[in-house]
């Protein structure tokens, strides 16, 4: 069991402290309606007081579950947070209306994913306020998140927290229990689920993730052998899957890679 | 002097190289008008085959001069690339119609940064190809771009050149003279410049920003003084504003800092 008021103080600190030392005024996060974002916007809450937390919903009409807007709301509200309901289906049309047709759809989501980010950033400067990031530590870690959308933000408050942690610490924080057992979903496409789209629940991954971070010594992934007898009940398939989009997406989580001329 | 044919070899390399392991199919690049982007376009058309880079001109009919427009266009035309013209008016109205009302010309044009990195990384995507971002030196060690707008892209070609170097390799590649000595500019907002903007010209700058780096140990910033020293003919307040630029920007090329738990 995780030491929960302590994991608390150290995002309190980490957030405050980064508020003040960059002059700032507060901070906008990006309200999805899914735990993260609420997790990440009651500690804003705790850190800086509501009165300097903006939540920003913003639905795909075609694509967000009425019920993610209202969650999104009651998670605003409960906190007493300002928050703005900004769809940004007229954007979208704008933007697929001049770029080449597609019908791939993690092409398109991604793009939505990046909206979102300009909006936020968009507020962020003109408040003159930090961007939280809501990404936690099984996204980090296997880059499930979009370059540049939603994995673009000042701050990554509970990027340390696993999945299941996240949920846990969302109990401590005592958000209602139907956020926490919602199925995850970045809501790129209409029901996209993480898990299926993994192959594996959070469950099985975290674990998995937890002992392949312990063991990796900086860029050398670990051997999917070793893997496979630490976790004999998952397929090898799905162990190279894994260890497969661990290696291709590294390239998320740095700074682009500048030519070396020496 | 610097060696231009082993700089010309290495940023060949490293294109070629990244496009390769990535398996990516070519590169897409904003191509401005300017030198930076101009240089960048010509190395990946030598590292890539011209059939294998896009140039994508993203204009703002209301800021982009029209001559810029026709400098990226015969860039595009005399390294053979296709290229495609995308105003980006619409979008901005769009945005600017749901978003909250600014003056703030950098609030404004730093959205506009921002959605041109959305659709370059959407035909990125598209084509499974790399974003080559044009970010110089001289604008990486002061923070000179937008954070996940023009700063935002796989890799750095000339990322380690400052911008007085950018041009005397844009010599060497024969980049015709009225791009190599035409103002600096990000066009973010009508009449922008640079060197006015930094209040020190590009041969003023750049020499301070070579002394910095060279005698910088990681996070600790060089003395004032020591530079006043260096740089008699520099003014204490530009010196100053320089060094403040320098520690503000910092958190703009690094990752989002994550919150440690330990």
């Amino acid at each position: 069991m995780e030491d929960f008021t302590l994991i608390n103080d150290f995002i309190n600190t980490f957030i405050k402290k980064n508020v003040l030392d960059g002059n700032l005024k507060g901070a906008v996060i990006g309200v999805s309606g899914g735990i993260d974002s609420a997790v990440v916007a009651c500690c804003a809450s705790i850190a800086l007081g509501n009165d300097k937390v903006l939540g920003l919903i913003l639905p795909d009409k075609e694509i967000t579950p009425v019920e993610d807007i209202d969650d999104a709301i009651k998670i605003c509200s409960s906190l007493k947070m300002e928050y703005k309901i900004i769809y940004i289906n007229n954007i979208k049309n704008e933007l697929l209306g001049i770029l080449e047709e597609t019908d791939d759809k993690l092409v398109k989501g991604n793009l939505m994913a990046r909206v979102r980010m300009c909006i936020l950033y968009y507020y962020a400067n003109l408040l003159n306020r930090v961007v939280l990031g809501t990404t936690n530590k099984t996204e980090i870690s296997i880059g499930y998140f979009t370059k540049y959308g939603d994995g673009a933000s000042d701050l990554f408050p509970i990027g340390n927290l696993y999945k299941t942690q996240v949920r846990e610490f969302a109990k401590f924080l005592k958000i209602p229990d139907h956020l926490i057992y919602k199925k995850s979903s970045a809501r790129l496409w209409v029901n996209q689920q993480t898990e299926n789209e993994i192959g594996l629940s959070f469950n099985e991954l975290d674990p998995i993730l937890m002992f392949i971070n312990k063991h990796n010594k900086k860029d050398a992934i670990i051997d999917s052998s070793l893997l496979g007898k630490s976790f004999p009940h998952i397929s090898k398939e799905k162990i190279d899957y894994l260890l497969d989009l661990i290696i291709k997406n590294q390239h998320k989580f740095s700074m682009p890679s500048i030519c070396n001329l020496e």
